[in-house]
C-alpha cells in the first residue's frame, strides 16, 4: 500500500512459528525493511498470509526451502532472524555465519538468533539447560546478548545477537538497577501467556485444559534462571540465590515478572524510584511507574512497564511486558534497529493495545 | 519521538471512555493528524495518560473543558470528533458545527460524530431507539452515515457524519452486496465484546458476571436493527424482514455477525463470491475469505473480514471486525481520511493482533 | 467417603476423554450407582484419578481394556455407557448388547451410546454425515433417541439409547413446543465452548488461537442439524427449512442457541410462554427464563435454561446448557435413571456454577 | 426435590453477595441443613432466585431484613454465618451472639463470621488493616480462627468462629507445616480471581480492564500478610520476614500461591512431602500432589491441593483452591460441620469442576 525506501533488507528462518508470525506482522509497520525471504520446513510454496491469515494483503512472499542470499545481501544492510525451534536455531545461525563470511560481507550483515541455543556462556549450564542443541562454543562466545537495555552499545557492532528469553527479558529488566544492592535470596515469580509455547499443539495449551487455569511449572528448574543470573552478572548464582518459578496464565500473550528482594542497606523508596529511572534514562521502551503495572499497558507494544513496591528493607519490583514483543520479537528488531544504526525505536513506536 | 509534518488538526469530544481512547490510540500511527483539545466533564486538567495509561508517552496535552476553536482551525483541515454518549453526543455536533459556521470555515472542517444521535432519518424510529436524544432533525438530515464502503463519494465532501453502529457496520457490510437478491427473513444473530458496553461500569460488564459467559440482550428490540434496515434501503423493514438479537462474548473486543438468508433465484456460490468481490473491488479493508471468518484475523485491525456458506437457496454469510476499530474509531478515521483527500488506508494499514 | 447402598452397576467404555471423565464426575454424586469397570485402549492400568487428576480420593478403580462383564451384571440393574469416539462407539454399544444378550440378562440391563453412531434413522444422511461409522441399521432402529424431556415414555422401556448431540439438545429443546407453528426458514445459530471437541489436541482448540476468539465453523453443513428435524418430526427438512451454523467460544462448557423463526398464525407472547410451559411442566431440568438465558445460570448443572422474544409474528427462542452435562453426560445419566425407574433427578439436582 | 430430614437450622447474613450466594448454592447439596433466614439490605421480600437467578428450583425463601431467632433456634443445632462487608459483619455476629445469649441458647449455637472484622489478635494490626471496623476487643479474643486444618478441635466447641481469608487460607495452608524450618524472608506471591473482589462494581472488576489482564495490588500492603504470620505462630512477623504480593488474574474463581523460602536445615525432598502428608493426614481436603497443582483441580470443590519443589535449602510451595468455597464458603460450612458434630466432609464432597 505504502511506498517505502528500504534500505535493510530481512531473512526469517522458521517463519511458520509464532516468533516468525509476530516479526512478520511487527515489520508491516517498519519503514526501511524489506523482507526478502522467508523460510520453512513444513510449508514451502505456501504463501505468507496462507501461514499467517492475519497477514492477508500485506506480503506478497511466499515461504522457501532456503534463503535469497542474493537477495538479502543486496541493500545496504542486511539482518538474518533465525525463529526456528530451541536446538536447530543456532545451528542455522551458525551457517548463515559462514554464508555471510564466504561472500565477505561481513560488515553489513548481523545475525540475530530467537532461540536460547546461544545464550548461555557456561558449557555446563548450556549442557544443562539445552541438551538438544550443539556446543557451539565459539558462536556463544561472540554472540551478544541481545537486551538493548543492558548492551546497547555492544548491539550496535554486533554480528551475532543472541536475542533474550521472554521470561528472562523481563526478570533482568526488573532487577538490573538493584544487582549490586541485593542481600539474600531473590523470589523471581513469574508468569506468561499461552504464546509462549509456541504454535505447536500441546497438552498444556489444549484450550479446554488451559482456559481458566493456572499453573506452576519446572519450578526450580527452568532455563531462564540461568540465563538472567548471567545478565545480573552472577552467572553461577554464588551472589543472588534467585528462586525462579514459572507460572501459566489464561491468556495468549503477556508476561508479568513478580520480584521478591531485600536491599543490603537502607535506600529511601524515592531514591529507589530514582536509581530505576535513571539506569533507564536512554532506553525508551522501559517505562517506570507509579502504580503496579499491568498487562494491559504493555500488551502490543514493546514497552516494559515496571514497578517498586518497598517496606523495610524488603523490595517488590513488579515488570510486565509482551511475550511476543519486548519479549522476543520486538527486542529482535530493536536489536536490528540498533546494529543497522536507526533509531531504536523506528517501527515499534506504538501503544500497547487496550483494553485487550 | 518521529517528527510529523501534519495538515490536520482534530479535536476528541469526550476524550476518556473508549470512543475517545481509541481514537487517541489509532492517531498516534497517523502522520498526518495532530491533536489539539481533547475535552472531558470529569478530568479536566488531567493529562491523557493519566486517563488513558497505555498512552503514556505519546501525547502531552491535558484534558479540557472545551475545545480551543482558534487552534483546531488552524490547519489545512479540520475534524472534530464527538465521542459524547448516546444522547449527548449529537447535540455536540450541532454546538460544534453552529461554532464552525459562525466562523465561516465550513469548507475546511468536518464533524463526526460517533453516536447513534444522527443515524436515523425516520423521525418515528429515531424517537423510539434514542428517547433521550434530542430531535435535531437538520443535522440528522444533513448528516452522511459513514460507512465509507458504502458512502464514499458522500463522505468525501461530508461536512457531517454520522459514524456507524459497530454490530450494524458488521450487519450491512455482510448483506449489502445482497440487498436487492433476499427473500423472506434475514436473521441477523450478532455477537459482541464487552468493550461495546462503554467504560462506565455496569452489572453487564462486572468481570466475574461476564467471564465465560454468554448471553442475549434487546432480542429484536436492539436500535441498531433500524440503522441496518436503514442502510439497505429498506428503512420501515418492509422488504427484508429482519430478526436482530445482540449477544455478549467474553472478550473485550470483537463483533461476529452471522446473518441467515434466502436467495429470491438460484446464484451459483462462486458468483455470489465474485459480486461481493465485485461489490469490495475498491473498498481496502473488506477482505473475502474462503473459510468462516475469526475474531483473531480482524481484532486489532480495520479490517471487516466476510465469507458465504451456500446450500440451495439458503445463504449464510458471516462477518467479523474490531468493534473499537472498523465498528467505531478507524472507521471514524477513515471517514477523516476521506473527507481530507487522503487515502484511505492512512494510518489504518496494520494487520490484525493475532494470536491476541 | 460416604456408604452408599448401590443397585445400579455401570461400566464406562472410553474413560479417559472428556465424556468419560464428566460420567464419573457426575457419578460421585449419584448414591445409587457403582461404576465396576472403566474401559481405555491408550491408558490401560492406570487409576482413574491418574488420568483425571481432579478425580483423586472419589474412585479406587483402575482402567481396564475391557469391561467386566461377570461384575457390571451382578446387580439389580446394569448400565453401559459407550463414550468412544464417532464411528467407534456404535460398534461398542452394539457388541456390548450382544454380550448382554447371550448372558439372557437384557432385562436387567441398558446401553447408553453418547456418540452420533446410533442417531440418524436415515440411512442416506448418516452415511453422509458419520462416513466412519458402520452401518449398524438394526441397532439404528431400535435405539430410543435419548432426550428425556421427549422421549421420557421410551426411555424407561430402552434396551438402548442414543444419547443427543449437544448442539442439537439445545436447539430441540428450544424448537420442540413450536415444531407445529412454524411457517418459513428457521435459522439455528449455535454456539459452544472447546470441550465440545474432546480431549484430543486439535488446531481449534489450541490455547493461542482459541482464546478471544469466536468463529463459525460447518456452516450449513453440521451433522447436527439432520438431527434436530428428525426429532421435530421433519427428518428430511421439507418442512422446516433449516439453517444451522455452529461456532466457537471462548469458554471450556456451555452452548448458547439462538434461533430465529416465523410463526404461521398470532400467537400472544404470554400464550407462547404458557405453552412452553406446559410442554415442560414435567421436565424438571428445563426451565422457562423471563429474560435471556446466560451460560453462568447453566454450566455446571444439568438445566437447559430457555426464553423467548417475539414481535408481531416473528420468533426468537434462546436455550443454554452445559455441554458436557446436559448436553451428554447428565442427560446420559437423566436417561439411566429413567431406565432403572429411579426419579429422573437422582445425583443430577445441582444449582449451576455461578460465577464460573 | 429431595426429602431431607434436617437436624441443622442456618441464617446468613447478607445474602445478597458472593459470599451469601455461595453458602446457598452449597447448601442446597447438604441433607442436614435447612435455611431459615436469608437477610439483606437492599433486596428485602425478594425471593432468592430473583438475587441469584442459579438457584431457581433450590429455595422458597425470601430475603428479610432480620433474621427469625424462634425458627433459627427452633433445631437440634443452630448456625448463624454472617456475610456481611468488612465493617460491617463483625459487628453484626456480635449482636446476634448477644440475641442467642440473651435466649439462653448458646449451647446449641455457633456464629460464624465470614468477614476480616474478627480475625486479628492484636489490636495495632487490627486497626491498621480494618480502620473501618469496630474494636469489638472481647469478640475477636473468644473468636475461633476458622480453619479446620490447624484448629480442628478448638472449632468443635467454637460458639465464634472468625472464616479465614481467601489468600491467607491459601498460604497457611502451604507454609503451616513448614512453620519451625523456615530460614529467611519468606516470598508469598499470590494470585486470585475477581470473585474475590465482591459483587459491587468496581473498576478493577470491570470486565474489559480485567479480561486478558494480570497485576499486582497492594503489594507489600495487604490485610492477609499479618493473619498468614498470626496463623503461623508468628504474629509480629519476627521470624517469619513476609514479602507478600495479591494480584489479579483473568478468572473469575480461583487462588494459586506460591511461597519461595528456604530452610533452616537439610531436609531430603522426600522427608519434606512426608512431613505435609503427615501433618495433612486427617485433613480430607488437603491433597499432597506430584506435580504443581492447577486451579481446575480445585475450582468447584473445597480441596486444597499443595506441592513441594525443592532444591539444595530452597524450597517453594504451590497452593491452589477456590477462593469461594475452600476460602470462603466451603470452610465455613466445613467449621459448621465441625461446631455440629458432624463428619467434616458432609456436603462438601464433591470433585472440582474440570475441565472449567
Amino acid at each position: 500500500m505504502s511506498q517505502r525506501t528500504t534500505s535493510i533488507h530481512a531473512a526469517i528462518l522458521g517463519g511458520t512459528g509464532y516468533g516468525g508470525g509476530e516479526l512478520l506482522r511487527l515489520l508491516t509497520q517498519h519503514s526501511q525493511v524489506s523482507v526478502t525471504s522467508v523460510t520453512s520446513t513444513s510449508q514451502v510454496g505456501r504463501g505468507i498470509a496462507e501461514v499467517h491469515p492475519h497477514l492477508r494483503g500485506f506480503y506478497d512472499l511466499s515461504m522457501t526451502e532456503a534463503v535469497d542470499f542474493d537477495r538479502l545481501l543486496d541493500a545496504e544492510r542486511s539482518v538474518v532472524f533465525c525463529a526456528l525451534p530451541h536446538g536447530h536455531s543456532g545451528a542455522a545461525a551458525d551457517t548463515v555465519l559462514r554464508e555471510i563470511e564466504r561472500r565477505g560481507t561481513t560488515a553489513r550483515a548481523t545475525v540475530i538468533d530467537l532461540s536460547g541455543d546461544l545464550r548461555l556462556r557456561n558449557a555446563g549450564l548450556h549442557r544443562q539447560h539445552y541438551p538438544d542443541a550443539p556446543e557451539l562454543t565459539d558462536r556463544r562466545a561472540m554472540a551478544v546478548y541481545g537486551l538493548p537495555e543492558l548492551q546497547r552499545e555492544s548491539i550496535r557492532a554486533a554480528r551475532l545477537i543472541a536475542n533474550p528469553g521472554c521470561l528472562a527479558s523481563a526478570a533482568i529488566l526488573a532487577l538490573a538497577p538493584l544487582a549490586d544492592e541485593l542481600a539474600g535470596p531473590v523470589a523471581i515469580d513469574a508468569k506468561t501467556g499461552s504464546s509462549g509455547s509456541g504454535r505447536e499443539l500441546k497438552a498444556t495449551t489444549h484450550h479446554p485444559t488451559r482456559h481458566a487455569d493456572f499453573r506452576a511449572y519446572k519450578p526450580l528448574a527452568h532455563q531462564h534462571e540461568p540465563e538472567i543470573l548471567q545478565a545480573l552478572g552472577d552467572p553461577n548464582g554464588e551472589r543472588i540465590a534467585a528462586s525462579f518459578v514459572a507460572q501459566s496464565m489464561d491468556c495468549a500473550r503477556g508476561i508479568y515478572v513478580t520480584a521478591h528482594a531485600a536491599l543490603a542497606a537502607d535506600i529511601a523508596p524515592l531514591d529507589l524510584l530514582e536509581r530505576y529511572k535513571r539506569f533507564y534514562a536512554s532506553s525508551p521502551f522501559v517505562r517506570m511507574c507509579a502504580e503496579p503495572p499491568t498487562l494491559q499497558d504493555v500488551v502490543g507494544s514493546n514497552f516494559c512497564d515496571i514497578a517498586l513496591a518497598c517496606r523495610d528493607r524488603r523490595i517488590v519490583v513488579m515488570a510486565a511486558l509482551d511475550n511476543l514483543i519486548k519479549g522476543m520479537a520486538g527486542t529482535a528488531i530493536q536489536n536490528m534497529n540498533l546494529a543497522c544504526g536507526l533509531p531504536e525505536e523506528t517501527g515499534l513506536w506504538t501503544p500497547s493495545f487496550r483494553p485487550v
